[in-house]
């Protein structure tokens, strides 16, 4: 199971609106035959790869996968179906179809039967010995963002913040390049690479410019990128993120003039909400419905604080540099908390060192609460 | 000469201005058999001590010192003398004395004789092998304050911090109490216990009315309270400051009128600087004329980045809370830093769990280059 995790991983930031899938086929005699792990939405599934490379040598063997095996008729047809028709006659699996009653009828190229997507039930039915839950946590560690996305009906979001250890994320005339060092620039491609769209707002695209695409990595998804500019003012016609580089969208207000954006990007067109910003819920939802089930929340500041009072982050993810600045933007700015009661408590979970910077990973403590 | 070190470390913050000392007597056999340690300026220092727990049994022995043994004539005699008087054969030290010309003379109760301090040349003069260099590195950390204060003629300023994830020390309306858990809060008082004066500047007095005492550890050397007050308007006459529990200094500005103070505190009139705050480098000047070593530096903003900008903070302790408050006063305010290049780069040295939060220590990159 852990080299099925391991198959499933490589995929994270590929298969959206679909999770991460691994699977390994073990002969009669359990020695390893088969390997396969969905790669793209549309794609085969983890087990039809895995059939596939095993092919004879499938029958009478084991199929360990990282998820309860489909019972779709969707483009490559029911993954149950294909195991029983491998002849294959035990089933390990680890995370159980998360949304049985009403599931992934808005996967892409998947239209749902109606009966329960898990397949150990046909599976059982067909006499394939089926079992669930070994690694369980393991792997749906991997498959976090999807599964949360599923469980809520919005997109997972991680927000990604850099700055010094006095919480500043640029010096007090604006510049801020590079308060981090090239290795926690690098591991943000990384997170770029493993989201399925980075968001970042208006002010962030004034001040930087960004690119927001993945560099550095070869053969990944590019995500989708999203700038949030609620009058359509911020993006201007030759900003770097309307190349070719990655697909883009600009989420603007519906009374905002974003025809300096036509050809150049998708515009997605929301209401207001009571601040005169973009409805946080509002947009996540319509990113969901556009399949992201995980989202980079980039920043900046008011952006960040909006995600933070809509409670719309899942996981912050800090890049700390051993810099002082005493002055200039803070990473975080108003997230509608007035005193020490209101404050967003978080659980770390994770603080690592990336060359001379700090990685801390946190959850809301709710949430750490409720997965412990 | 790791016992030796372990016994120094007891004194710490109790021997201002003199550093800690521990010292092991080993019989001509190599076993123990005298330990003792510097508890405070004006006492015998650790050689003597150890000696009068070793008796006779010192003789053809060897003393195994974290610091040269000294050469003073002062209120306990010079303890290379002691050590030949006790027939030591052989002396292991880790620490030459850092100021062997011009050194402690301003030592309390330790008037200077003019000759080299370290007395490694009296002992071997005398037939007595005397060796330094033992752990020199792990002895001079645990001596860290002194020998910075030594070198540099100013006491060693730590910076305390303490803040969320984002920077923030307390909320929009201020409130901060409590932004780091109880095991935090404990920590500081074992890094005020360590320190010779803590510092905290008018904002914190005003916002916070902190007490700067050592709580809850027992038998410690209380810290000077230092309040730096530059009007003498911060701190009321019933400040918590102002209490018994610790001596208080209050530093205001020649022109300041501080009647009210009269009393209760120690008032040090330093002249204001350009800023029409106080100069910190005068403030730290008068601290180390009256054996101040090791300054705590609690904050807030204000007098941190008044610090920062003098280059006279030495190492920064964070207690990082996993909190976000996205609104409210930062951990550090204006340090004459106005752009990404002129940021003061640190060096993280360690990074530790104390309770939910997060103890990170750093100190300025040029300073840890030297160290290296």
């Amino acid at each position: 199971m852990r080299r099925a995790i391991a198959l499933a991983a490589r995929a994270l930031g590929s298969t959206s609106p679909n999770p991460v899938v691994g699977c390994v086929i073990l002969d009669a005699d359990g020695r390893t035959v088969g390997e396969g792990y969905h790669q793209r939405a549309g794609g085969p599934h983890a087990e039809i790869h895995a059939l596939a490379d095993a092919g004879e040598r499938a029958r009478g063997g084991t199929a360990v996968v990282t998820l309860e095996p489909c019972n779709h008729t969707g483009r490559t047809g029911p993954c149950a179906q294909a195991l029983i028709d491998a002849g294959v006659s035990r089933v390990v699996y680890a995370v159980a179809d998360p949304s049985p009653s009403s599931p992934t009828s808005s996967e892409q190229g998947m239209p749902h039967s109606g009966a329960p997507s898990g397949g150990a039930a046909t599976l059982a039915a067909a006499g394939v010995e089926a079992e669930g839950g070994l690694l369980a946590d393991e792997a749906a560690a991997g498959n976090r963002a999807w599964l949360t996305a599923v469980q809520t009906g919005r997109p997972f979001v991680r927000w990604k913040y850099a700055a010094g250890l006095d919480g500043r994320s640029a010096a007090a005339d604006g510049t801020s390049r590079w308060i981090t060092s090239a290795e926690s620039r690098a591991d943000v491609h990384r997170l770029r690479a493993e989201a399925d769209a980075v968001v970042a707002g208006a002010g962030t695209a004034r001040a930087d410019d960004p690119h927001l695409a993945v560099r550095g990595r070869d053969g990944v998804t590019q995500p989708l990128r999203v700038i949030v500019d609620s009058n359509a003012t911020a993006v201007k016609p030759d900003a770097r993120v309307l190349d070719d580089a990655a697909p883009t969208l600009i989420a603007v207000a519906t009374d905002a003039d974003a025809s300096h954006l036509t050809g150049r990007a998708e515009v997605l067109r929301l209401p207001r909400a009571a601040g005169g910003g973009l409805s946080v819920p509002d947009l996540l939802a319509a990113l969901y419905e556009r399949g992201v089930r995980s989202v980079l929340l980039e920043g900046g500041p008011t952006l960040a604080g909006a995600f933070l009072a809509a409670g719309a982050v899942d996981e912050v993810t800090g890049y700390l540099a051993p810099v002082l600045l005493g002055a200039g933007p803070a990473a975080l700015g108003d997230a509608g908390i007035s005193t020490i009661s209101e404050a967003l408590r978080l659980d770390v979970t994770t603080v690592e060192r990336i060359g001379p910077d700090l990685r801390i990973t946190a959850v809301p403590a709710t949430a750490a609460t409720k997965e412990n």
